[in-house]
């Protein structure tokens, strides 16, 4: 297997990555929990980790934005998993998917923390890890279950879960 | 959508639906926890969920693995989850494989039960829910992140991880 | 045993009944976790459940602390635990230190919420089983496996520790 | 504080410490996770962990036992947590409470391993910490949110909870 056969995950913060703070009672970053994850399934593909930043989506910008999609056109690989807060997932997938061409991107996160009891992360994740490689060329969101195109996806801000467009 | 349009999970047993007897000290089988599990992860997909039988996969023989076939070929969607013990599961797929035409089916299971912590069942369910979306007709294994067709598998039984054949 | 020989527990809020709000991203109150906590550990003790309140500390005023102190008072039972946030529960426990007469008040929380991963609640509850059944009359605070008496007892909000004083 | 003023935990093995070995599908020991509990709970008493064994207590023999008692005489402590398996626990706590004068010893166990889902480990931990710290010289048992003098408990085998005799 070649480096640029191996997935690249992005790591960009979003709830998954959050955790609870029992000092100030909030909920806050400290470090990425990606390493822990993949280690806990047992996950045998070959996988390069970047943390590009650990961010709340709604605090994000059009420059990080960019900064993400620079990423994904800059790394070797070819399949991208990009974590991501669910907030703005839809406006970072959008940013992708009219600009990235010849890789497949899959955004994904989570409604409640990884480091949490009863958390969606790992299914999420594991939806993620077969859509980037089985899917065409194309940036998607992999939430609840379901595989959505970068156009056609909105977060229902009511129930907090996404749905076609 | 049409019910034939939703995915079918045959629950048949296995480490992922295993759970510690405190008053025995012994790994048993109550319930299914595939309920929990897509409760916990907020699916939106249409299941359908049908227990065919809650079995250690070294106990199953070859009509359990005929049944299975069966419900397979003669359920309405073509869009097919079987969960099942690891260690027979590439048996099974081979089975499945030979036999089952003009449907996508993937095994999937655990080497530690969904019941206990740091359990990889909710991201090998995630990796089956996504491969059995996108994968064209045909029988699969997803484990370890990775997705095997049926002819191509074993399970190592030193590391206890599956690999390519 | 006579029904006053039970413990009672005054449930009042507090970090150890807090949940995550997946849709709103905040630390919340659903329903108190008393019942699911007994259960998970299969007390054996007699117990009586009384939810006073489920606040966060910091929004208790003098007349919840009134209340708190008139439920000790009045209920048969003279072994009393009384679940509540850490910020003030030192202030609680000087107005019960104060008050209550011929009975044992054990006062306990937890830094992390018993929902959550890696939780300190179910440990600090234990402290405060065996503290109401085997102290003299008077009020305590357990937390951080310590024992203290109310009227020696303070939070330092640096650590998020309890430390004598 | 002078180092005898520590508690001092003896750990022996037991379900407590028991964890799952994928590989094999069993509960084995690897390591005691004890210092990840007290880590966890935050515990702020100054505590001496002194691992003696790692056994299943249906395998312990009467040497093992009398390992226990010396340990606990020739310790600089008088306050000693034993953690134990749950299954002849009340025996070692016999040849404990028949020998050992002077000091307070607390003999303390789980049904299901703390490393599980939905353990009680942590909890009948808290009840140890209490008892050691609040009870006069003697030996105990504190299960079940109890707490049982060495010469009435035993282990009901049919429920798996421990009984006054």
């Amino acid at each position: 297997m070649k480096k640029e056969d191996a997935i690249r995950i992005l790591i960009t913060g979003g709830t998954i990555d959050k955790e609870y703070d029992p000092v100030t009672g909030e909920l806050t970053f400290a470090k990425s929990h990606l390493t822990n994850m993949l280690n806990q399934v047992r996950c045998k593909v070959k996988v390069v980790l970047e943390e590009i930043m650990l961010k709340d989506s709604l605090q994000m910008r059009s420059a990080d934005r960019e900064g993400i999609l620079k990423r994904c056109v800059d790394c070797p690989e070819d399949k991208i998993i990009i974590t991501h807060g669910t907030d703005t997932m839809a406006e970072t997938a959008r940013v992708l998917g009219k600009n990235l061409k010849g890789k497949t991107g899959v955004l994904v996160g989570a409604l409640i923390p990884y480091a949490f009891g009863a958390s969606d992360a790992l299914f999420n994740l594991g939806c993620a890890f077969s859509a980037v490689q089985t899917l065409q060329e194309g940036v998607y969101i992999t939430m609840n279950g379901k595989i959505f195109p970068w156009d056609h996806v909105r977060k229902n801000r009511e129930s907090g879960e996404f749905e076609e467009t």
